[in-house]
């Protein structure tokens, strides 16, 4: 409620949350990398995910501390934080998924992950631009309206690839609980972005 | 807090959830109907039930623009969003069970299905007929106990299902992962109706 | 926000958090016997994991009953419903791992489910050491930091547990599913820990 009036220390917040969400641009430019890869340069890869997976563990916690030290925020504590874990899940679920593909020592990825992965990417740029328009509220509801659009969009990737690896593209039953545990992965981190995005839709309709 | 005074303005947003809760229960017979219907039926009834999670898609966010625009609101503006995306989430849940039905192309499945989905259907028409009583704040705990015990009887049904899944009524182990994911989609629906349920119970909490 | 005043009344609020945190440890403990167990004995164990699990449902419904009718409390109404309530995830968690090891008679559980069960120990412990701390607001970042620590610890285990699953350990394609079920519950329970873990951060951060 109210008119939001951001300040200069309000702007610390938003580049906290921009901070986070190029975490996981980084994040998913790797995964892409590491699909595209042998099984020998993924467990080369993995530890770097690592490290980002870190860094925005990292950053989570400056939000949570600046919140915490802080009189005056640019909206609610809570809601704050909560956005600020959601951003960190979205980068979790991408270091999940890419751990995944190295410890099941993958191959023979089916073709439409790369689709699928693409959808990732794009959420995850989406979302880093969004964060810094938290600071004026505006051209917010094009960014979650986008987030939907590229959810339903992988969704339907995701289906695509259930449908193919049950309609006889993987036969071995054991390959076919990795490959599913991987699909369903990548569709798990894209509903993390969609998560952010009903958050940061939340945060703009309370504040209006 | 304070004492609950609904106008007929409030009364809109009793109405936008009870529509919203009428295409789960509309989704839900919609999926009985699927369940008992050969794979060809199947694949005709499907984008049916795709139009009803579209339309609870539209009541949801004609709720969150009422929100949006609206000064006063019977309850806290985050607790409606909260409830309506909870509810949405339903139908969701038993749209994403279809998809998979039709996806896996299930044959034989196992009859206690039928008395796991007698279940949801129940929690739909429960929650349909909860909706409107929110403008009240009355007969509300009966709903949310009942919900409770539903979740419990739907939990005992998942389980027995599980047993005899792996206690030989499927042998394919390709088959038995595709029984296991409609089963667990099923039992997910079935939460999704408690988690609306403890979002009314927590806001008859915060109001009263 | 303001300076935290508990009173005797207040106690009782920390009294049932503790009350149900207490369930949580008595139902680890219990899984951990039941997995050291033959199946004929986990049978046997099984109904008093069922009696903790209901045990710590009365305790959950026994806080939100006491916030529903008290005027003041510790802290926000809504965040104890919520703490209370991701404190009984946990119990109904570890509870429906212990069904799942009845359910599919598992033989020759692998020996790293033993490690991943004493972080959930561990877990369960310090989560009911800390909520009577919350009266005070003392030493509650110590609790948070190592619950993440152990979390973090956890991960690895599942890891392992996964790569040795799918590394030959198992081979029956049958059981490779069951295993992995359990292991992902065991996860998912340490999960739920943490959930509590964030919570209690988030009321801290709240309250200072």
């Amino acid at each position: 409620m109210g008119i939001l009036k951001p300040s200069s220390r309000d702007d610390a917040f938003f580049q906290l949350l921009a901070d986070s969400a190029r975490q996981c641009v980084a994040a998913a430019g790797l995964l892409t990398q590491m699909l595209a890869a042998d099984t020998t340069e993924r467990e080369v890869l993995l530890p770097r995910l690592k490290d980002i997976e870190h860094e925005a563990d990292e950053a989570t916690h400056a939000i949570i501390r600046k919140v915490n030290t802080s009189f005056v925020t640019p909206f609610d504590h809570g809601d704050i934080v909560e956005l600020a874990a959601s951003l960190d899940d979205c980068t979790d679920a991408i270091e999940a998924a890419g751990q995944m593909v190295v410890l099941y020592r993958m191959n023979g990825l089916m073709p439409d992950i790369t689709a699928q992965m693409e959808v990732i990417v794009r959420m995850a740029q989406l979302t880093a631009d969004a964060m810094p328009r938290l600071a004026t509220m505006k051209e917010l509801p094009e960014y979650w309206v986008e987030i939907n659009r590229l959810e339903n969009e992988g969704d339907v990737i995701y289906r695509t690839l259930l449908r193919d690896l049950f309609g006889g593209a993987v036969t071995d039953p054991i390959e076919v609980i990795k490959h599913k545990d991987i699909i369903e992965r990548l569709e798990q981190a894209a509903d993390c972005f969609e998560t952010v995005a009903h958050r940061v839709e939340s945060i703009v309709i309370k504040e209006s």
